[in-house]
This record gives structure tokens, sequence and C-alpha cells, in this order.
């Protein structure tokens, strides 16, 4: 008898029919005799619907009563579940973050989960009950509700499991499991069996929109054993590891991000420290830098360029504006008219070719390369708006993905 | 300084202006110098829309799991709420049941408050913060989610009132107050400027649409300050309090009910114990009796009439009949097509007369009386369905309330 742990996002639970679907799931999962937690988000456009009604009474509501008033939404669709699964005839419980003891930081719209209290879940498992939690929020220590921002159902589904030493965490969605490269873009991209932590890190922090970085990121860390796959087709999906033998397969997917400014700080005073304070600002407020140049001094003078995302750039500004002075630079410009590919795979530090190969797909292309940056585990780099797709299939097909 | 608790229910809240104009009445309070707990319902249709949801599912969805989804409606409209006090500029805490401390047994969908916790509120108006709280929910102790059943929301503001020693518990609603009889029907009604909790809850129990009985016996047991008043005029409305000065008018009130439903056993064993046994049984299963006639003993055998709610007819009549030999009867009866008159007035006790001149204004009216009761403070008849409201005419304009 296994302990497993099944998320499943809002369009799996939009409506009565795909709520059945997710009951037949869980309840065959646990007519194999396991134990099942199952961690649901609110139902298709609730949170927006939710949002729009707080906009219209104050677009500057605190986030406090903002996660008070989004909250609702995952106790309305944790209730519908265990109502279609009593209806299905088995034993079932539906709980609140709160009440699944879900404990986070008092950062409200964007919480992290401090610490999972599992005792009442344990209780519900040891009466055989089918255990339903709200994904996505939890309390702080004041007792007030909170929520874990983007992703947050994932993050839940991924805590839950590692607290309650879950043998496996499989995260619903509407594919079926991890792409070399988006199948909307490249029909031939094939669906990888299974792929290492770091290697689906690579590929969330890249634009890949399977799963959020912050569950994966705690998947690895209390090495939970994670597995991505579809609703619709309940296929077996991708299996989500901490170590995956790499087989001949160098690189494991192409992604591109469309959501990219690229901020150009020129004529910055060449004294060490510039760029530390810089990004420590950028840090401070959450504003997180992607890939970064710096030009070789010159005249004592330098240059830095940086990404950050698109929603960030009027901030970004702001910042480095209000701290002319600090900083010292000349010139301060950016675009948005920018995207980043990169590949991503955990056997590329080793082979020295795999960077110049993607930059000879890309030259074959005739498509020009603004920045590059490279890990040891991918590389990346920045071109003009409008050729990502032409780049994603010339560099998916280069290195024979297909 | 005062604590005052006001109360609105769902249609003061039913979509952004009327949340600002309960906002509005919420802010002047508190800018007059008061600490405010504000006790809301769920928005308009918010409940029945929840409601729809369930039965698309399960229409036998266990209660538990929708005290989970109703609860919801209230969260959104605490958090709605705080939202526009927040926008009016003033320091607000939005409370779920929960964290308000409400305390409740387990009967879940019609639970009863076993104690408020206040703590918490206590804090957040130490903060001088205005409070919040969600109205018709509570937990119960294994910490699930229960609601208070009809008119819980009245309920909920009163026990805040008590456990927080109010000075003053305000029930909003869309009426002026408690008049002498429904305005609708006749428009010379009046409204009272004060009555008192006994005369409340027969006007209450009788039909008078305007607060629920739980909130009003718990309001005289504790001795809490209620008044009811408009959200719309915020006229001064009427207060309802333990003593109230009688002067001239015996007569407070005349309601009509049309849920009502008679049963007639026939030929039932005249030994003791028979009644006893017939509304022990109906009280087991939470199934209120109210008028209640016994015809004299003939040959050994006596007649039991009783008026139920028409919603409980059908279980009352299955009872009945399952108990056919413990009770011993001979002919089981009933009818829907009925309606009951009562009017209502601490002074009636002693004043022999007033009776009399309720059933001469029937008499006059050509209405038939099918069955009396009387208690101290009221006169009930039973007339055929389609009469109440010329009942309810004649028997205003007898006493002179207009």
């Amino acid at each position: 008898m296994s302990l497993i742990v099944q998320k499943f996002g809002g369009s799996s639970v939009a409506n009565a029919e795909r709520v059945f679907n997710v009951a037949d799931i869980v309840t065959s999962t646990y007519k194999e005799g396991n134990n099942v937690i199952v961690v649901v988000s609110a139902q298709g456009d609730t949170t927006d619907d939710l949002i729009d009604k707080a906009k219209e009474i104050n677009p500057n509501a605190s986030k406090r009563e903002m996660d008070m008033l989004l909250s609702s939404g995952e106790q309305i669709s944790v209730a519908l579940l265990a109502m279609a699964i009593e209806k299905l005839g088995y034993p079932v419980v539906s709980l609140t973050g709160w009440q699944a003891g879900v404990l986070t930081d008092s950062n409200y719209s964007s919480s992290r989960i401090r610490k999972v209290n599992t005792e009442r879940i344990q209780l519900e498992l040891d009466k055989k009950n089918i255990v339903i939690v709200a994904g996505f929020q939890g309390i702080n220590r004041y007792d007030d509700i909170t929520t874990l921002g983007r992703g947050g159902s994932d993050t839940s589904a991924v805590a839950l499991a590692a607290a309650c030493h879950a043998d496996l965490c499989e995260i619903y969605t509407d594919v079926d499991g991890v792409f070399t490269t988006d199948p909307r873009i490249v029909p031939e991209a094939q669906k990888l069996d299974e792929i290492s932590f770091d290697e689906m890190l690579e590929l969330a922090s890249l634009g890949a929109n399977v799963l959020h970085n912050r569950s994966v990121e705690m998947a690895k860390k209390y090495n939970v054993n994670l597995c991505v796959r579809s609703s619709l087709t309940r296929a077996p999906g991708t299996a989500v590891k901490e170590a995956v033998k790499v087989e001949g397969m160098l690189v494991r997917g192409v992604t591109k991000d469309n959501d990219v400014a690229r901020v150009s700080l020129c004529g910055v005073e060449d004294t060490p420290g510039k760029a530390f304070r810089v990004f420590q600002m950028l840090a401070k407020k959450n504003i997180n830098v992607d890939l970064i140049i710096q030009s070789i001094g010159r005249d004592n003078k330098k240059d830095i360029s940086f990404t950050v995302q698109q929603t960030r750039i009027e901030e970004t500004l702001e910042l480095i504006k209000a701290n002319q002075d600090v900083i010292g630079y000349d010139d301060l410009s950016y675009t948005t008219e920018v995207s980043k590919v990169s590949i991503v795979g955990a056997g590329m530090v080793t082979n020295a070719g795999v960077a110049a190969k993607m930059f000879e797909a890309l030259y074959d292309a005739q498509i020009n390369i603004n920045m590059i940056a490279t890990s040891e585990i991918k590389v990346s780099v920045l071109i003009d708006q409008g050729y990502e797709e032409k780049a994603v299939k010339a560099i998916h097909k280069k290195f024979e993905l297909g």
C-alpha cells in the first residue's frame, strides 16, 4: 500500500463533468489499495472572477484581504470534489489549507510554506478517508489565511507529499508530460519518460509551463518522487527524479520565453562592487535577474546588460533611476522586443560542443544572438522577438530531438 | 465609547454599490468614536448559486461538505466589505467564523453556537480595527466548518454581542423595523419604536420575517440590546428590549403564517401518556408542533389535532404511521390548506377581552376558525387558506393599530 498525492489544476475541475473525471482518477487509485491525498486548485475562472469583484470595489485592496477572498475559490472546489467522490460511494473528507496544517510565512499573496502539521491528514488517512486538500493556501502564525502565489497548488502538493512521506506525487495537467519542446510549435516534439530535478528546474525557469519552479525546488530538496501526467489521456507521463541516467541524449529540451525585457546600463564606473550594488537592489525587491552581461571596461567605464521579467520592468527602471547617484551610470535603456531561447540537459557540462552546435543552428537559420548565458546544464540566448519559434524549431532539429 | 455590533444581510451587500453603503454606515459609527464589529451574510444569490453547483454534482451531498462549500460565501463578502472600508481609509480586518472564535456543536447545516472565544476579536479591537466577521458559520471541536442554518447571521451577531459585552446589536435589514403587521398587506401598519423580547419571539415564531427566533432567544438570555433598522433609510428602527412599558396598546402586532399543516389523529385511546408519546416522537426528530387541540374523550377515545411546518409534514405522517401500534389511533388525516393568524402583546394576559375581540373581528369578516391556541402574550387561530390577508386586515383594524 502506497501513499499517493495527486494534484489537479483549475481547468481539471472547471465543471461538473470534469470534477467527476477527477473523482474517477482519484477513486481508481484508492481502489487499487492506496492512500490518497488530493490537492485541488480553484475551478476554472473562479479566481479571475473574484479578482474582478475585488477590483470593482478597491483596486488597491490589501494583500491580506485579497488572500481572504481568493482562498474561498479552493474551498469551493475541494467541497465539490468531495461531493462527487461521496456520490461514487467512497469515504472522503475535504480540508482547507489551515485544516490540513499548511503553515506559511506572512508574505500575503506569495507566501512560502514553513511547515506542514500533518496530524489531521494522518487522522483522516487512518480512517481510510480520501483526503482532499485546498491547494494554493495556508495560514500564518497569526491564524490569517495566506496564499502561495503563482503555481501555488503544485507547491502545496509537493509540500504535503514531503511532509507525509508520500511514495509519489502526481501533478495532473492537460498535457501528457514534459516534452523536448512545446508540441504546439514543433509537432515532432517528444515526450520525455523521465527528467532530473535540475533539468526540470531549468526548463521551468526558462518558460516551460508544466511545473512551477518552487514546487520542483521543494521536490528536489525533500527528494519527492514527482510525476507529470495528463488527467485526460491518463498516459504514464514524465517522472521527475533525483538522478536520471543520460543515454545519448545530451540536450533534454528546448524552450522559449517571451516574458523577457533587457535593461542596459551604459557607462558604469569600472570600480569593484558596482554590479553587486545594482543586483542587490533588485533582489531586495524580489526582482529576478536572469541573463547578465558585463562588457570589458574601457575608459574606466563598462556596460552592464541584464534581463528581467516584463511585468517587473517598470519597477526595475524606477529603482535604477532613483539610484543613479549610487550606481553611477551615464545611460539607461531597455527593450521588451526580445525573447529567450534555451537548451537544457544534464550531460551538457561535459560536452563543450553543445553550445557551439546551438549557435550553429541559429546561424543557419539567420537568427542574430544578442546575449548568451550558460550554466552547467543550460545555454540561453537572447534574440529579437518574432524569431523565437523559428529558433526553437531549428535547434530542436539540429539536436535531433524529434 | 461604546462597542456596537452591526449585522447586514445578503441583500445589503449584493453588489459593489451596496457594499459601499454598508461601509459608509460602519465607518460613520466608527467615526463617532465607537468600536465596531460587523457581521455579514453571503452576497445576494451566492448561497443559492453554490447550492445549485452542489446539486448538479450530488443532490445528497453530506452536510459536512455542504457547510464547507456554503461557508465560502461569507468569506467572500467579509473580504469585499473590508476592501471597501480600506478604500474609505479606515483600519479594518475581516475574520472567518473560526478566526472570530465562533465554536459550535457538530450539527452540520444547523449548528448551535456553544461558545465564542473572543481573544482574536478583542486583539483587533484593541488595535482600533473595525472587525468584519463572517456570519452564519463557525467550527466544531474537530476544527470542521459548520453553518448555523436559517437566520444564522442574526444569531452570529447576537452571540458576538453577548460574548464581547457589546452595548448594542443592530440588525440592519430592508425594512424600517418591526411593524404591527406586514405593511405589504395593511398599508396603515405602524412601526413599533420598541418591543419586548417575548413579544418579538412570538411575532417571529408566528411568521414575522424580521428576526430569527434563535437570535431573539439568545438576546433575551444574555440581555443583549437589540435594534432592528433599515440599511437604506437608516431610520432609528425598533428597539428589542427586556422590559417594555406598555401604554394602552395591548396588542402589538398581527401576523400570518402560511407554512402550516394540520394533522389530526382520530380515535386515540383515552389513557394517560398518549399525547405525550406522539409529541415526544416529533420532538426527537426536531419537528416543532405549534397549535394543539385535544377533544374531550368519548367512548374512551379522543381526537388530537396539531400543526407542524409544511416542510415537515411528510416526515410527521411517516413517523405517526410507523408508530400506529404504539400510539394507538383509528384514523390519520391532514391538510395543508390552512393558515395561522395571530395577535401578540405583552399586556394581553391581564385583559380577558382581547381574544374575544379578535374572534369578533373574524366573525364580522365571515372567517371560520378551525383551531385556537393562546399563550400569555398571544392568541393564534387556524383558518382556511386564502382568508389570511382578509383576517389580518380585519384584526388590525379592530384593534386600531393603524
